[in-house]
């Protein structure tokens, strides 16, 4: 989706609306609501057939979709740190998906859901011309210290990435424990993978007022991936991306191992410049990457 | 949407896979999750273009879409005497509505936030064949008690109902005060009139295992509006439909006259017999009304 969208629709938003129940509004991984003693951690997530999967040609199932709409809404609470809690999936069935199909949706849904902890708390069915799925999540935790932003990054942190980028895996496992223990552990600031590092690193740039500047080649490419451009733009990796002091690698590194999490490679250095991310390729040159944005 | 879908999708959920958290999940107006002290009740609705609404033949504006969208979602709240909270909107936009007319369904949905006290507090835009809006609000409340589902009619009670039927204005107020005032005067069922009363009330009998039985001509039709069969099977009233014990009747009345809130009008009474509705004409007969189903 168009950038000028979201930036209008930001602006169109009441100005200091938010009230006091709002901790972290539009412009992170998730919206952080404050509701007596605890947090409550939201997202949404719409997936919409022919636009970002194929049922048709057969390179996607109605059961990896029901699976990916929910992992990549989850992997938002991951980002904040939170715990996941329930989802909610508002289902578009056209005539051509029928009941069979979206029940499968369902049961893949269902799956990632009883995987990760969540339930699958309600929903809507509606008519719609293609298969379309929007995904709530909601995620619980106790303190504002515990979940992390994308506005956090400070000079000197180091850049992280969880896994192996650009490969696109059918069914995603949201990096959800991994995300508790780098809050826990201290990270400044985090983002998940969903649009592409190209987008995402530059989110958290962005939002800190800071440059991330990433080494190509330290990319960890998943394997069947060649070249770290397509990792650095490809999305839907569902890893996780963020920022730590530098003192902080060794128990970060430490914390994942002990937690069974994902293995975690440094990619690149927090650093005063232009707000966003900068490439650097072999020879340290830079390297313009593109990327889309479509959360807001 | 086929109620066998709806039905299929409730069964494919795990059977007590809700947890501890989960307070009322599926089948009611709103899911109702506990989170320390506090409760946190959902509801999730889509409205789609060419199904729910037309923007081809100026039958609907851009603006009431995203009113209409919002003002559904949160009369799930107010069927539930939650108080409203945050509002998420997952939007498909395609290339015919374009920016502008996105923006419109975004400014409507700011408008009845605002005047229902709700924070628009994050979403998604995505590509997508038509105008498609997907709308999740969050309401709070503190005690189990102040909540009512659909489930707890009793033999004896009185069915009311809030405000005039039939109408379905293009901008409706949900019934959020109402609904609060209502949950605290004693009502034991409670549902609001998204389906149309045929639909909405059958599903409290249905799921107080009792039967609303309606009288026809007591119902207050909107000017414009003839025929009660109409009235009782029109959608998007947004309307609430409660039981109450019939020693509540006066004590109701007081506190909406109170609260400046919609007149109530008794309109039948809850029986033993088939779990449903039964509606009856003006000389006592039985009338079979039809109405459909689409939430879970």
């Amino acid at each position: 989706m168009e950038r000028s969208l979201i930036d209008s629709i930001a602006s169109a938003l009441p100005v200091g609306g938010g009230g006091s129940r709002i901790v972290r509004g539009v412009g992170d991984d998730a919206a952080v609501v404050r509701s007596g003693g605890t947090l409550c951690v939201i997202s949404v997530d719409a997936m919409v057939e022919g636009v970002h999967f194929r049922l048709d040609d057969g390179s996607s199932s109605p059961f990896d979709v029901g699976w990916r709409a929910v992992a990549g809404a989850l992997s938002d609470l991951a980002a904040m740190g939170a715990a996941a809690g329930e989802a909610y999936i508002a289902l578009g069935v056209s005539a051509a998906v029928g009941e069979e199909r979206a029940l499968e949706v369902i049961r893949g849904a269902v799956e990632i859901a009883a995987a990760t902890g969540t339930v699958l708390a309600g929903g809507d069915v509606v008519s719609a011309p293609v298969l379309t799925v929007s995904v709530t999540v909601v995620g619980w935790a106790e303190h504002e210290r515990e979940l992390i932003g994308r506005d956090g990054a400070r000079v000197g942190d180091l850049v992280g990435v969880t896994g192996r980028l650009g490969g696109r895996p059918p069914r995603p496992i949201p990096r959800l424990a991994e995300g508790q223990v780098l809050a826990r552990a201290g990270a400044h600031a985090m983002i998940d993978l969903s649009d592409g590092l190209a987008s995402d690193a530059r989110a958290i740039g962005e939002r800190s007022g800071l440059c991330l500047q990433v080494e190509l080649e330290r990319l960890p490419l998943d394997a069947g991936v060649f070249g770290s451009e397509l990792a650095a733009t490809a999305g839907e990796d569902y890893e996780l991306c963020f920022t730590v002091p530098a003192g902080a690698r060794a128990g970060v590194e430490d914390a994942l191992r002990n937690a069974d999490g994902a293995q975690v490679t440094w990619v690149g250095l927090v650093v005063e410049g232009t707000p966003g991310v900068s490439f650097l390729d072999e020879h340290g040159d830079k390297r313009r990457l593109e990327g889309y944005e479509h959360h807001w």
